[in-house]
């Protein structure tokens, strides 16, 4: 995506395709740093510390992590025990993220079927591009299929702006390119529309605040910071025309794990007859799982995200405490919306609703 | 209340009566400062820079600040026209606090009855004490009525601990002592209850974390401090087993405005079944209003509360920048929860339903 006229994808491999590179997304919007991956430690630290996130590239991140453990391997036959050993490792960075063990489960396979070394170095390579590919293209999709969407809207509103609300960062930073719940916003603005986005800053790592309005700005899209509780206002009062967020993980039922705080709004949502559409490539639909509050693991990290707030303050970024020291706190990274409360899924397939019958006509392949 | 030995309000007058003192809350719970508030104007810039915030506190403010109205006069006959003036000027302070409007509506006739300026000073002094201890007892009240509520749950679970959640602060730093939503956790945890309270740290000036969290870790309260987004999870894995928030307002007929997000736990209590409980002075109640949504004007504050957000580090109190620079924020201050979605108020008279029969029935005497 363009930012400040360079083209950028949030990873891509280096030259010499020894390092993996990223933008470390923890210090944006105030600082652009790329970190240089070498390692399968380093990608594991890249995905645990939140240098990346979001489903898709989480799973383009997988993919150069594989790639890195082929062309790591300490016995040059590259084994197939270490091979699996180390996809294990790589699967269990973060709990929740499908699209993490969706790309090394499409991959694992196809290395262990590889006769030689330099097979398998070249398939992973491939792959990986493969995937962050993919994961491009499946988001470009998406956008094409949102955009009607909101084009209803627009007319429905005699070109009146079209107010959206979207929680969390599920942008391109998220995703490689266009990103999921931001793609029709994008289409949408190319196509013209007159669209303005609400951006929940999305507690506690503020990646609402930090990562969806940096990328509206660059992208010239008109939007406004809000903190995660006024969602519910702007609502009732008929500032909302649409939802659209992300997913971490939907079940083949429809139950949609996502930042915490995105059931809160769906609530909300529902209360108020405004439309809760999520927006995902299928690669994060689940289809083991049928009861999303019951079945999805939700990850609770490190307390001090929640008591200490990361920002900018005289040139530098820094990290200040809120609560009491002594204060406990307890955070919860995701929660799980009842497919009831969703109006509906965009794909790179198209709109489904949130049953079962529709996710599976549009993906009949799925079993 | 006591803080570490000292018996505290949060408001006092000085021994020379003519400077009014209060914690001022901003800087908690890092540091310790008392402001001393000599004029009107002094009162205005305490209310609107919230050094005092919560509707009781507020009331109390005001009555305070029509007592320096009255021993400031420049014209030492205090002419009817300079109170009434004055007193206006008071009450525009915050559209939303109704006991700032209740406490000057008191005082003023009163005042304009008084005979002579040595009388207009006794009586603002008598009765600006009388409403801070007024507002102090309607909170031991409305502590002794929620105290059953809690005490059920805990009997029904076997004397297990009972999962309180609240929203802001409406703790006794808003309400000289004892707190509307904390004073039933006050009143269960000297009742030998066991508690532990979910706080919403409550963006975006986060009085859950900073003020509540310190309240409730002064007296020893079991609690943990959590994102204004978690709530909704933690109540879909039965971790909440009663939610009780404070009010700003509330219509005659039982629509509940309170700090924004208040509205979205509602829901979430709600799709739970969990019982959601507003503690609140009779004080607090606006007799005129009908329609909580349509009706109650919702104060936006400065777009800065949101884009810096205030902590401690390398030893002092300091803010930091977290969206982009040239980002916009929204931010609307309050939020009113239906009266469908109350399922009680705890009053200084007793527990009633969100209805306006119920009200009515505990306040026969309103019109």
């Amino acid at each position: 995506m363009n930012v400040d006229g360079k083209e950028m994808r949030p990873i891509w491999p280096d030259e010499d395709m020894k390092t993996v590179k990223v933008i470390d997304q923890r210090l944006l919007p105030h600082e652009m740093v790329i970190a240089d991956l070498k390692s399968l430690d380093d990608i594991i630290v890249a995905i645990k510390e939140m240098y990346v996130r979001g489903a898709p590239l989480i799973g383009a991140t997988a993919g150069y992590g594989v790639y890195l453990i082929v062309i790591s391997a300490p016995d040059p036959s590259i084994p197939d025990d270490y091979l699996k050993r180390e996809c294990e490792r790589l699967k269990a960075a973060r709990p929740t993220a499908v699209n993490l063990a969706w790309a090394v489960d499409r991959m694992l396979p196809k290395l262990l079927a590889a006769r030689t070394p330099a097979e398998k170095i070249e398939l992973a390579r491939n792959e990986a591009r493969a995937i962050a590919d993919l994961e491009a293209e499946n988001c470009r999709q998406i956008g094409e299929h949102g955009l009607p969407l909101i084009r209803d809207i627009s007319e429905k509103k005699g070109g009146q702006t079209v107010n959206l609300l979207t929680h969390c960062n599920a942008g391109w930073l998220a995703c490689v390119e266009w990103g999921t719940a931001t793609a029709p916003m994008y289409a949408a603005h190319a196509a013209g529309i007159d669209i303005h986005v609400w951006v929940d800053e999305t507690r506690p790592l503020n990646q609402g605040a930090r990562l969806t309005a940096w990328e509206l700005g660059k992208a010239g899209i008109r939007h406004t910071v809000i903190t995660d509780n006024a969602g519910g206002h702007l609502m009732q009062h008929g500032q909302v025309d649409m939802v659209i967020t992300g997913t971490d993980r939907t079940t083949c039922t429809g139950d949609v794990a996502n930042k915490i705080g995105t059931y809160l709004k769906a609530l909300a949502a529902r209360d108020n007859n405004i439309p809760f559409y999520v927006a995902l490539p299928s690669t994060t639909f689940d289809w083991t799982l049928r009861d999303g509050v019951a079945q999805i693991p939700i990850e609770e990290r490190d307390p001090d995200e929640i008591r200490y707030i990361q920002g900018y303050e005289n040139g530098t970024v820094k990290s200040v405490l809120v609560p009491p020291a002594e204060s406990p706190a307890g955070n919860y990274a995701f929660d799980v919306t009842p497919a009831r409360l969703v109006t509906g899924f965009i794909t790179e397939r198209g709109v489904c609703a949130a049953t079962e019958a529709d996710i599976r006509r549009l993906f009949p392949e799925r079993r």
